[in-house]
């Protein structure tokens, strides 16, 4: 990408609870934006959303909408990127893509700026944005694979309803207000009830009986450790919580790391906020975390039933750094080192 | 303890959200009562709970409590154990108690009739019930580890606030409510919001990083396997769910057993109902499982992170098989066998 004092940048899927939350980042970060354009389905076309003072108009997404765009952030699943991505390449816009399309595609970085951002450097005009649960994960792990070698992963997670969107923050208040007022609890968007239940169940299930969002924590955790040899395994589950994932990771690493040590390590960390004081009831949590940037650790201990074991509690915005700050995080690398 | 037609029972804690259900399953199990007393502290005397069709007063717990008394059914917290069990067992009764108070005592049978019933053989007169989410996940993993010996357990919970009692069921309760009317949170019984929360800490923190909870699901599991050979490591959180606690476990066994075999083995475990039809929304919930006996384990899938690996998902109502359920089986037992 050509070095510019300001960039043209559109934000496909403006209207989702991530697209929001991009336009606000960039705004709040001072992103080098010359203009900005908002796209969605023909649906929110009439719509506006606030940046810098002014109300920006939704416009429709279509194959001629990246005309002169230098950086296309997209945020409209799996589907719409698959469509117009290749089109914003075309128009010679360097695309960074929430949704998983191009995950896993060997051609396509996968990226989490504290943790791999020099796989960057050999784009060839999508990024991929990781998944909201990884993101946190690696976040965390990074700095103790880079001293101890992580061998095995376990980590079962938390996580909010906002990952599924704006619709199932509804489904959980409606939910909730429905049982407190003893009325019929309606479902829509999970099918079961998610009002004080917890449900192992995020996106679709396979058949060896694990769910894509646990096989994500796998596949996209080795592809941005750039370590094939380390062994994932997950049990995503979805809890009544609004906003933030939480996740209770443990790992087994081949040297020994006292928990001491990691904490240490991880405050020096990019990214990372250590909370660990167990004893005076300090240690992550969803609802401090929401609208941080950082992800947050706590709750480390040395785990005692293997050699060289350690527990851990990670938490972050799912729809900042587990989304949309790290979408805004890519491009701002991109920017910087013009690539 | 001399076989009778009908026994003299108490339950000590009657008022709590344990010694209710306690007294609805006596009399829903049809326990062979010639005449049930109910105690409780010296605030709750004049209070009356139904059982049978009749309102049994509350008498204070004291000393003199256990005259003429064959089983004593306590759950009054360690504290009060600890000063009324053993008056009770001079008195000639058995007690069973479901505080932390005895459970790690050599000389204290720590018993799930499914696993060990044979361990109430040698009771003493104090017979320790184990904590909740102990109890359901040795249920779980009991017959996996006669085929196949677990060597490590990783679990990961998610417990709802009724194991903290009634006032943490109202606290969740009111802080919903209070956030749903955009008011103010108060926090009494948690350091924090439990509401669209998850907690990492339950009971007390020690030294080394773990909570107390954490350690009993460690030490409980070792003594109730009779396997002090089994290493177990534990993350237990808090989640605003009213009843009924989930785990993730993960575990590694020293011979290999497929997903297909332990789905098959659990069928025919007692206490077990295996719910396992991911692709059709059928998995253990919350929800589904309170007021349920039964253990429910689902998302059975085996972990190829590890040779021999295997992951489940498994619920149960922690105030019914987590505690009062769980006493009164074990009181069973002792009836049945003249223990």
């Amino acid at each position: 990408m050509q070095k510019k004092e300001r960039y043209n940048v559109a934000v496909a899927g403006a209207t989702g609870a991530v697209g929001r939350e991009m336009v606000s980042i960039l705004e709040e970060r001072n992103f080098p934006i010359e203009k900005l354009r908002l796209l969605a389905s023909s649906r929110s076309v009439g719509k506006t959303i606030p940046f810098r003072g002014e109300e920006i108009p939704v416009a429709e997404l279509t194959e001629n909408s990246f005309d002169g765009i230098d950086i296309a952030l997209f945020s409209a699943g799996g589907d719409l990127s698959r469509i117009f991505s290749p089109a914003a390449v075309k128009s010679g816009a360097v695309v960074v893509d929430n949704s998983s399309a191009y995950r896993m595609d060997p051609e396509v970085p996968l990226v989490v700026p504290e943790v791999n951002a020099s796989a960057l450097a050999c784009h060839k005009g999508i990024i991929a944005n990781p998944n909201c649960s990884t993101i946190q994960m690696v976040v965390a792990l990074k700095p103790i694979h880079d001293v101890a070698r992580i061998k095995r992963i376990v980590v079962s997670t938390y996580q909010a309803v906002s990952g599924t969107g704006k619709k199932a923050m509804d489904e959980l208040l409606d939910q909730t207000r429905a049982l407190l007022g003893f009325q019929e609890v309606r479902k829509k968007v999970y099918p079961h009830q998610i009002a004080f239940n917890c449900l192992p169940h995020i996106d679709v299930f396979f058949e060896n009986g694990y769910s894509r969002e646990e096989l994500k924590m796998v596949n996209e955790t080795r592809k941005i450790l750039e370590d094939d040899g380390i062994a994932v395994t997950a049990t995503t589950v979805r809890v009544p919580v609004f906003r933030c994932h939480s996740e209770a990771v443990n790992i087994e690493t081949e040297k020994k790391i006292t928990a001491d040590f990691a904490r240490e390590l991880l405050a020096y960390a990019e990214g990372v906020c250590v909370l660990d004081h167990p004893a005076e009831n300090v240690y992550p949590l969803a609802v401090d975390a929401t609208g941080k940037d950082e992800t947050f650790v706590g709750r480390i201990r040395e785990d005692e039933s293997i050699e060289n074991g350690l527990n851990l509690w990670v938490v972050a915005d799912n729809l900042r750094k587990g989304a949309a700050l790290n979408t805004i995080q890519i491009a701002e690398c991109l920017v910087r080192d013009a690539l």
